[in-house]
């Protein structure tokens, strides 16, 4: 057991109820003299809406490499069996493969690069690991959609991260347009905490990765953030487009009935200092390894 | 029986084929001397892209009614049990009302608003009958998506509409955002037709009415329709906005993960030199009457 306060309680009740976040946006040093790393202006940006959109950072070359990399990953079926591959609810397609850099050099490689990394420092501080890494594919036609959550409802509650002190970069390896189930974000969500109600069933993972069904907001909440005329936003943008999202903003995506399909892949670096506590605040357990790291050695730049 | 050509076939074998529209787009008179008709480039548009949208064509006020008469059709739980209210697959929640002007005056006198009954003449010829209407309501949420379709391929097939002599002419009573499971249409692909794979079930409507699996193309199909450089366009705008859609034209809407309700009022206005043969070209017997409507007593303006 551990004595570490629960600044974020959730699943603790059968109430909903919203609560001021009590820590900063920001963790790292604005002044990073790195050219990878963000401006002051879109650091502001980040701090103030909760996410940020870099377009192009990847060239079209380097984003075909990543793209048969993640190809050669879905269509080999021997690696379907590990837990790592999550199916579609009602099929066999895969809808998420998790900690890549098991599983492939290339975006083991890509997760260290500094287009990620050094942003990651700047926005939560020189000692990050990789919490987590995943590839989300939404298949053309029937990829499934992703309610409303905050990732950090669940890494608080099921994993034990203690603060916001991680964030998510993430690479578009197809083109996200409108139609084909694009992020939809609620920008200056951030900066409030929706405790769910409910409690963790054991091995919720294996629901929640499919079809996720607690830590999601009700109407009311979700009316509440947009209330003040703070509209939902889609995330567009050309193959190697890269977003940085914090933990906390509100967001999820609609099914993709388009022809096209929608491949992105996300990094979340943690902070090497918000270690997953054990048990995690809203859980018997801690998630397995491969949603919940727990070997924090800080990744070394590429 | 009937010795009706099939100019259209579907549903009669395994193989899917993309064949070309052998009748024109529009039917009707182009100067039509109206003031409530479309000018001469919007039909051009028309007939060219498949679509056509006219802003706010209703004011703030007209929608507010036509919105408190349809709150009013949902909120009577004693009108859920006719066959016209079609609830979502998986919950009780109204999907669909269909037979408006069985329900509702206020309905009935919009069907024949000249606003809608010009314009559908002016596509089709000037007598025509309401084939079909409908409100489909996309809760806030957790509205479900619509999967890609010609609404032509349905009608032909399962309620033995010849030709493609029908029009539908729809309003928006919530505003259409590409966030809350807007209509999405591919601009041209009414001038070609997908003749479907598969057989029609009998009652097949009571499936396809929640989920629809027939009469929906292949992936191939719709890359071969976007192939050249056609992109998908959602249709937004703000309630009151009118949008008249080609029968054949392909369109499909995502699910609506948004707090925001999407709910529209759809009339199908046919031809009525065109009323339905039976049987079908492609099913046992005729649909219903609150789909395939028999009483092709022509529509009086209002």
């Amino acid at each position: 057991m551990h004595n570490i306060i629960d600044k974020y309680p959730s699943r603790k009740s059968q109430q909903e109820q919203i609560i001021p976040r009590v820590d900063p946006v920001i963790f790292g040093k604005s002044d990073h003299g790195d050219p990878y790393a963000l401006s002051p202006q879109q650091l502001q940006h980040f701090e103030r809406e909760g996410f940020i959109v870099l377009q192009d950072l990847f060239s079209p070359e380097e984003v075909e490499k990543l793209k048969s990399e993640c190809d050669r990953l879905v269509a080999d079926e021997t690696l379907h069996e590990n837990e790592e591959f999550v199916t579609e609810e009602h099929s066999k397609i895969v809808r998420s493969i998790f900690d890549l850099p098991k599983f492939s050099g290339v975006f083991d490689k890509l997760s260290r690069d500094r287009r990620f990394l050094t942003v990651a420092r700047q926005l939560i501080g020189e000692q990050v690991y990789l919490h987590q890494s995943r590839i989300n594919i939404k298949p053309a036609l029937d990829g499934k959609s992703f309610p409303w959550h905050s990732d950090f409802e669940t890494w608080h509650t099921e994993d034990g991260l203690s603060s916001p002190k991680v964030v998510t970069g993430w690479i578009m390896l197809t083109e996200n347009t409108p139609y084909n189930g694009p992020l939809f974000v609620i920008p200056k969500s951030h900066k409030k905490y929706v405790s769910c109600p409910g409690t963790t069933p054991e091995n919720n993972h294996k629901q929640s990765l499919k079809n996720q069904k607690l830590g999601t907001p009700s109407l009311y909440a979700l009316e509440e953030f947009t209330k003040d005329g703070e509209e939902v936003i889609g995330v567009y943008g050309k193959p190697g487009t890269v977003v940085f999202h914090e933990c906390n903003i509100m967001h999820g995506s609609p099914d993709n009935i388009s022809p096209w399909p929608r491949t992105n892949c996300f990094f979340v670096y943690n902070s090497c200092d918000n270690a997953p506590v054990n048990p995690p605040f809203g859980a018997k357990k801690l998630r397995p390894k491969f949603l919940c790291n727990t070997d924090t050695t800080p990744l070394r730049p590429l």
